[in-house]
């Protein structure tokens, strides 16, 4: 199978799948922006995660790794270990989606279900590397070959010479939009990119704002289960608080309706997280009118069930 | 934007979007059989019907063309007539899908809507034809200009070298899989290719072993509404009559089951004539253990409420 002829090597050719570029001509008149979709949602266990797990268990000379993941870097991280022939742990909440569960026992990892109103994830990850000294414990964001293996989706998007005056991206903990701006940078690229991140969890744009880093107080309750994040990475801060061009606060109604429109005028199927970017267009168009918007889509792993009280 | 390396050009280069491959790892295990998906999904219009629709109506004199279609052809001719400066007036029937009716007019086409109890889309586009003798009719697949436009698919999939021993079309009037014979030949490509059509409406399957045309007494029930046709057109039945390895006979339950594992497994929003390739595998596996499957997916244009019927 030949390559896409855009694209340059990069740390992860041959393993990844390349970015999947969809022009949205309905979308665009919808919105009445111009966007094109950079979707993940095909990515090797249907998120962006398998770049930065996949950089991660190939790096690290452990046989053994640990994380703490309410879904898609579990199963990216699982993916990458078979591969490697590693072996792997996934801590998860109780309350993450059946599907992802279901995918990380699928890959062979073992899954660790956690009451978080009972332990944290802090504190049950120092508890089971008390247990397992061996393991390398693989933070979702806050780790440098995550921002490494993330790097190689700026990369591609740099490569391809898309038609886009800037990417808006979704911030959890940062390691997406990081991963971005230091790949873009690394290719001499200064494309800007945007943040887009729920209204309801946004201590990153409060920290944009405010110049330092702060937190929420516990994690928020946001339909975007890759967002749930306590605050941005320390290493992920250091890039994006003078890399963002800032970042959108994104209501929760502006995620359904994204995840509804993408489905309706792109036949994409995306998860709550993934329709963050378009929901930041639907929030503030007028931030956009202007301008061509490569929406990065990060991922499409979500239950049927709410899936469709979403779209119906 | 860079094009796909691996593509040559032909004649719709720079105009259609070049078919989506998405190697899917988890949909292969589930199947245990090793499928890559062929995916028309993201064409624009949302089906591989504009291939065929822009080459008709950019090949043809006229400046308004007149089509009957339950909606994939009409919604592509509509756009490809929009894109051409050129009217165009699309005959379906009431009972077409409710977002298929909505995109036809959103493209500026006029949609005359019958009652097929009261009155056939044949005597219909009669009528029309009597009262607009300037207008072009396009059939949706029994067509020459159709089967070239349709080609431009074969032509993608011979120059992309995929690693498949076989690829797998849906089956209806027989214009995509005319067409992705024709293409691949062309290309002095040799790739076998298999038609997946619904059993209640297995007049394609029936010629097939006949080794003449025949048709369905009436218009077959099937959820796969791109394969309610009657019988292949006969320019279609030209090519497919040596040129297909066979045809899977698929059971309306295999359609739904592909919908769902498409959606679980491949991240893929498919409307039910879109899954047929898939659905061929699951209700024939045996046939197809050995072998690597190319499953052309071709188009994804579904209501969100059948959409979750199928799914929940």
């Amino acid at each position: 199978m030949k390559p896409l002829s855009g694209l340059s090597e990069h740390p992860l050719s041959g393993i990844v799948r390349p970015v999947t570029v969809i022009q949205a001509p309905r979308l665009s008149e919808r919105l009445e922006v111009p966007v094109v979709l950079l979707s993940e949602t095909f990515q090797f266990t249907g998120s962006f995660k398998f770049r930065a797990a996949y950089r991660v268990a190939s790096s690290v000379p452990n046989r053994t790794l640990l994380t703490a993941s309410s879904g898609n870097f579990g199963q990216a991280l699982a993916h990458a270990c078979r591969l490697l022939g590693k072996t792997c742990t996934v801590i998860m909440p109780q309350t993450s989606a059946r599907v992802k569960i279901d995918a990380v026992r699928e890959e062979g990892a073992t899954v660790d279900l956690i009451d978080v109103s009972r332990i944290s994830r802090q504190a049950r990850v120092r508890e089971l590397m008390g247990q397992m000294p061996e393991a390398y414990f693989a933070s979702a964001y806050d780790d440098d070959w995550v921002i490494a293996g993330n790097a190689t989706l700026g990369m591609e998007i740099a490569d391809l010479d898309l038609p886009v005056d800037l990417v808006v991206a979704p911030v959890g903990g940062g390691g997406l939009t990081a991963g971005i701006l230091t790949g873009l940078r690394e290719r001499g690229n200064n494309l800007p990119v945007t943040g887009a991140e729920p209204l309801i969890g946004n201590d990153a744009a409060r920290s944009l704002r405010g110049g330092c880093l702060v937190a929420n107080e516990t994690e928020p309750a946001t339909l975007a289960d890759g967002a749930r994040t306590v605050s941005l990475g320390l290493r992920n801060w250091e890039v994006l608080r003078d890399g963002l061009t800032g970042i959108v606060e994104v209501p929760e109604a502006r995620i359904v309706e994204a995840i509804r429109l993408l489905f309706l005028m792109a036949n994409l199927k995306v998860e709550p997280t993934g329709a963050l970017a378009v929901a930041a267009v639907l929030t503030d168009p007028e931030r956009f009118r202007t301008r061509r918007v490569g929406c990065v889509i990060s991922g499409g792993n979500v239950d049927p069930g709410a899936f469709c009280s979403w779209i119906g």
